[in-house]
């Protein structure tokens, strides 16, 4: 049996706990949150000191934090891990051991996510942890891999492209229908079959627009229907980008 | 019985041909193509000289050529209809009576797509064809709307957003996995739950990252690991974007 020690009950820490319900081999013994959770059924505590003993001690608080909390800690020597893609390792306090255990996903309240699917990317300062963690991951996802601090940080990045900057891609489109009267839904099925194709084809492949035929005169009346609009100029860097992007890829 | 005559058999062609086929109320009479096409059963011509009758023609070829194309239908006074997000109705010839039929989604050679869920943009100069293009859009799916050509311009560019920038941004997240040694399979569970966030919430409440919450450190961080990379400017446009956007759609 795997104890687990959840710190700190956001998104992520909310996710993990769902998810580790109900495992064989995990138990989730212990709750620290700063304010009091309502309607779980897991022991909780709002004070560091009461913070029993577990095999894995889960951080899951802002990444800012993280090092600052890992260092009060009352006690030594203990597997603590923390659940950021953007942080190092080793802003973790070294009077523990350390980890990493990241899910790869992106986390809203009231969402249900399948944790099977999530890649969990795990990482730890030496063998015996790691494989623990790894165990732990093989119990809630079907996709567990060990990733160093470096490689991680380059994953944050990608990251950041295909969900914070898509999604703001979204809400462009979005600001778009509302400012010409149309239902945002009549987007929501490109969006949906624009993700979908890239289970089966590369983005190269899938790649397609006046950008990728190189269609100067559409692109030129797009430019002019943005006009005046805050987001013509992310147009025409993404428009570059995407005709350059294939001598770029090359090199 | 709606009678149909498809002039191009490109992506746009074959994904509207294999939707009407077995519909009932609806025949592909004919398909017009400058090659010959294999393995399919409805009658064919290369040759313009040699069109049947039709109750809809319907146009799927380049844009920049959809003008030029329907100048030369050998009739006059039929409902001939394009099939492009991008071009106006009036790039038709006015020989005939002018009409749109524009699925909104992204097609692919050897990808299906279920057209039932598919908006189906119609427009048309008369009532009487475009409660025609009503009729025709209902039998392959459930989701009709007439849309004005001015509309349909600016829903294109929307669309570039989603689908063709969308997808670019995959790219270059594919781009860093690969620079890095890493599988772009891990990013796929991501992209999936992106687009799907969107089915219940909405673009603005959806959004997170570092550009959201102003996270500045984050932030220098990515731009320091793109220190070298064609896509770093995308990344500072993108983030500033995000920050000033809240702003941006309230005036």
């Amino acid at each position: 049996m795997i104890s687990i020690l959840l710190l700190g009950y956001g998104n992520v820490g909310q996710h993990l706990h769902r998810a580790m319900q109900g495992v064989t081999g995990v138990t989730v013994q212990q709750i620290y949150n700063r304010s009091f959770v309502e309607n779980i059924e897991t022991p909780q505590t709002q004070k560091l000191s009461d913070i029993t003993e577990a095999d894995v001690y889960i951080i899951a608080v802002p990444d800012d934090v993280i090092g600052d909390f890992s260092a009060k800690l009352p006690f030594r020597n203990k597997l603590v891990v923390h659940t950021s893609g953007g942080a190092h390792m080793e802003v973790l306090s070294n009077a523990n051991r350390r980890g990493v255990f990241y899910p790869l996903q992106t986390f809203s309240k009231n969402t249900e996510v399948n944790f099977s699917t999530i890649p969990i990317c795990v990482e730890a300062e030496n063998k015996d942890d790691l494989k623990l963690l790894k165990k732990l991951g093989s119990s809630i996802s079907k996709n567990v891999t060990e990733i160093s601090s470096e490689e991680r940080e380059q994953l944050h990045v990608a990251a950041v492209f295909i969900n914070n900057f898509t999604n703001h891609l979204y809400h462009i489109a979005e600001t778009i229908s509302a400012k010409n009267k149309m239902e945002f839904d009549l987007l929501k099925p490109l969006i949906a079959e624009t993700a979908k194709k890239i289970e089966t084809l590369s983005p190269s492949q899938a790649q397609t627009g006046p950008a990728k035929r190189n269609d100067t005169k559409t692109i030129e009346k797009h430019l002019k229907l943005l006009e005046g609009s805050v987001y013509r100029e992310l147009y025409e860097k993404l428009t570059e980008s995407i005709k350059k992007s294939e001598s770029f890829d090359t090199t």
